[in-house]
């Protein structure tokens, strides 16, 4: 096991000389530090030394070490909707300007109208016009920058930041630790791949190429003499339920030793990931801090945890509970 | 420029001690060792040296150093026909006895008779068919069996070797130079992603992570309790021509600085690598050696390389001359 920040010479060195025992390190306050000594803690690190150790028999070469996490309530708050949702209707009331007919069509009415009831009423339907309306129509590198500028104005309505503050120290630091661990990390969302691939590499230190998510088509053409992908008004992939595990074997081709999420658009990747063969890890954030973030699980619209909290129990995944685990939220 | 082979302490302590100067580094043999000193040679170099000197204008920070290969004529061989068809034809032969309705169906009907002519008159739709017959309906693990056992069985016609014996020397040499100095490698083939990602990683050193591929859909299902992925007989994605610049933004998500390609499938995947900002590398390995390997351009249905080819003339690409430029074709 390498320690978090703990130069690996220096902590050989440490252990070769029997100053520090593995269980001495395993309490260590520099590995995870935001975190309690709870179970959960634990149960991170006890798999971490397993399959880091040539001598276990849960020895994992390191090229087979991938971690997968959702993002939207597993990495970054979901309330009170999906942050990508916000900036959809961030958008409609920017572009509402050159679209006089939103101001009597629905979905955009609602949302210019700020009524959540009437939105919601347009159901799937509405959403996803909402979200072709804001997220297609431009090339890739326009899309890039219209989030990249909202990020950079846009800020919560409870917490007043930026919404990428608004991410969990506690878990920074577990994708530092894997890391650190030769573990490759990557973001498995339902939220959208080009949503996330323009910050989340500064704030979680994933590379574009290890981000899966939810997309729309897009479209090869050369403009002006100039080659550009076109993002379409069109589906391409739903990266949630039981498309995790297939946005997981199209992009990365290998079965996760290691998955968090906090849902139960979850479960299957959970699924997937204990299914493979040698020690895994499964893990669920359960929101029970209303006072320092939200406590919602089972009668929750956003972020629902019902089935896959039953499923932890009934095989001995591990279950964060966020109140008592986490010394901290969010890192400022 | 780190080279190939030569620590990088060592090189530095060379270097610094003014023993060897950066153009006598350029065509030291341990770098490209089964490459003739050439120009397509030296571009690779040049372009490697720019790229990686923290004092050059065309310097790029290791995270941005992305560089694509197509694989069938550019890793490795494609003739007498994309080896991918003949796994394709040999599955028909081997599950014919499950299908007697295949004796006198098309496409299957000339496949058992081997009767070339009449499967090119079934056209695109009677390859879609043989792909389908032979590539769905499993589960992803078993496609991965068969895929590793036909490799491990099957012998080239022309060659009598192991078809992943067929891979060209001086692009594992080119893989091996890039990856030590800091550049990720990734595969953007025409090719069924999941027909490479068995062995791809053994034979060029490329992680199913970075494998683009065309795909056909799979379906997540728990079947006798376990969780399966099972392959459709649906197409999912055709990474060819217009599609490869949308496979690599749909998997790596950053524009590539470097692009190797063959034919005018993988034109698109030049433009768009060289629409980038600062330095880019773009090559061609054109098939001039009949007698080591094959000869080839415009006038092959296999590989056609004929307005690439024009291209490459024209924004001064690199274009490889097989025949002299490469002193060993095979690595055996």
């Amino acid at each position: 096991m390498k320690i978090f920040k703990l130069p690996a010479f220096l902590f050989a060195i440490t252990v070769s000389a029997g100053l520090l025992s593995v269980d001495a390190v395993a309490s260590e306050p520099s590995v995870l530090p935001s975190w309690n000594d709870s179970t959960s803690r634990q149960d991170i690190i006890n798999f971490v030394d397993a399959v880091t150790d040539k001598s276990s028999p849960g020895f994992v070469a390191p090229a087979e070490r991938i971690a997968v996490f959702d993002n939207d309530g597993t990495l970054w708050s979901e309330k009170p909707a999906y942050f990508q949702l916000l900036f959809a209707i961030d958008r409609v009331k920017v572009m509402a300007a050159d679209h006089p007919e939103w101001k009597t069509t629905q979905p955009f009415k609602a949302v210019l109208e700020n009524d959540i009831d009437a939105l919601a009423d347009t159901g799937e339907k509405g959403l996803l016009e909402l979200v072709m309306a804001t997220h297609a129509n431009m090339t890739t590198d326009e899309f890039t920058r219209i989030v990249t500028n909202w990020l950079a104005a846009a800020k919560h309505p409870r917490f007043k930041r930026p919404y990428n503050e608004l991410v969990y120290q506690p878990m920074l630091e577990v994708l530092a630790y894997l890391r650190a661990n030769d573990f490759k990390t990557f973001i498995v969302s339902g939220g959208g791949i080009e949503f996330m691939r323009p910050w989340v590499e500064a704030v979680y230190g994933i590379p574009p190429e290890q981000v899966v998510g939810s997309s729309i088509k897009t479209k090869f053409e050369v403009r002006d003499g100039r080659p550009v992908l076109v993002r379409l008004p069109e589906l391409n992939f739903i990266d949630d339920k039981e498309g995790k595990p297939v946005g997981i074997n199209q992009h990365i081709g290998r079965r996760p030793i290691a998955a968090f999420g906090n849902s139960d658009g979850d479960l299957q990747m959970l699924q997937w990931t204990a299914a493979g063969e040698g020690k895994r890890l499964m893990v669920l954030v359960h929101h029970t801090d209303a006072e320092r973030e939200w406590a919602y699980d089972k009668d929750s619209h956003v972020g629902r945890l019902d089935k896959a909290l039953v499923e932890a129990g009934a095989n001995g995944w591990t279950v964060i509970d966020m109140k008592k685990d986490w010394k901290t939220i969010y890192p400022h």
